[in-house]
């Protein structure tokens, strides 16, 4: 079996308009998708795949053709995709590496809207990171949803100042939802399937500095610990989601 | 900031008992521990850290020394640490990479009795990797103590045939606790905040097979879904976890 990195199972075979070939449901694909379906599917003519169309519905899709230049499957799309999570996450930027697990576990989870933020415990340099550049974003994020059978991809908004977003910006975004900050010293704890939608502010690792909290406190937003024990940003925002939806 | 591992943040430095000197509240440290305090806390003397003794309580440790040589600390453990979650994991071995991210993950989670466990969809060859062996499980299972401010570590049980142990261990294993299987195809919504000491038992990437399912269900457990989106292996025992607790 071909390691394709450790997230990178393709549950759904993501289309875009351009796959398609002369008629509507049939397409042609090549690289890493025909490359996974080979080595990890290893598929034959007539098997079904699933598959989906970004930002439409998903179906299935019958192998006509593989080898190893092509793929060519007849697609049927009938389905919706899985439904959003209704949450807004604002992200305090993490390190590149651990900005790319996230992405993909939380487009996984269905979270549609993410602002990744400056904070004072953010290192400078993480916004310099070519990770940062759409296309590269974009690659994460289908990966998320390949891997949770999605066609819906999520948007990414920068906001490297932290203090005018606060201040202009996060009352329009909170609006109609309720907010929640994850702090470890917050003595209320996270609620559970809580039925509305919610913004979810995270912080950096070691925390947003007592500053940002009141700023975001001031705007409304409550605060919510997950118990005792601090974890990773990435285990938090998937035990975050998981416990508040 | 030197780059130490994306789930490396060491919020507690934990001791072992030949790290203590002559007397029982000074120890010395080198090597990795000492790195990270110079390179990530950037402590000076005077400065208190958070310390725990491997199996014991939790507390401070006051800064007496600090060159790149040795990290000296007067100790003082006061503090119990957090509780464990009532639960034992039974994981389909997964690949290397994601294992080693799994045991930091539920260790900083604080499951404390982790099952790997052979399934028709394990590779064969993760069962040579030679992070199966006990020090680089520990090595592991220490960040997750660190990250979550934890002493107790969780302990491994390597089972590399399933149906014996299904079969032969398993209902002592479950005895006193309700035992959950995750499976994407279950109606069953996983339950939540349920109070209760658990078995979850959760499949490789894929899926355990039908033939797998069945005899877990003919044991006693009952098969749960987190809703249609198919999560990685990581993604999915953080949010089961949770979820349940």
């Amino acid at each position: 079996m071909q390691m394709l990195g450790p997230f990178s199972r393709m549950n759904l075979i993501l289309l875009f308009p351009n796959d398609f070939a002369d008629n509507a449901s049939r397409v042609r694909l090549q690289g890493r998708r025909l490359r996974h379906v080979l080595a990890v599917h290893r598929a034959s003519i007539n098997d079904e795949l699933c598959v989906g169309l970004a930002g439409g519905r998903i179906g299935t899709g019958r192998v006509t053709n593989l080898n190893e230049m092509v793929l060519e499957m007849d697609v049927c799309l009938n389905r919706l995709p899985p439904p959003a999570l209704p949450v807004t996450l604002i992200l305090a930027l993490p390190r590149p590496k651990v900005l790319r697990r996230v992405l993909r576990s939380v487009s996984a989870m269905g979270v549609k809207r993410i602002i990744l933020l400056n904070s004072f415990r953010v290192e400078k340099s993480f916004w310099q990171s070519p990770f940062l550049g759409e296309a590269k974003l974009n690659e994460q994020l289908i990966l998320g949803l390949e891997q949770a059978r999605d066609t819906m991809l999520p948007e990414v908004i920068l906001r490297p100042l932290f203090k005018p977003f606060v201040e202009d910006e996060i009352s329009t975004l909170i609006h109609g939802t309720l907010p929640f900050v994850a702090h470890p010293a917050a003595s209320a704890s996270c609620p559970r399937n809580i039925g509305q939608p919610v913004t979810l502010a995270v912080g950096p690792e070691g925390g947003f500095i007592p500053y940002e909290i009141e700023l975001l406190v001031s705007r409304g937003f409550s605060i919510v610990n997950l118990g005792d024990r601090i974890l990773s940003v990435e285990a938090a925002v998937t035990a975050l989601l998981s416990r508040l939806f």
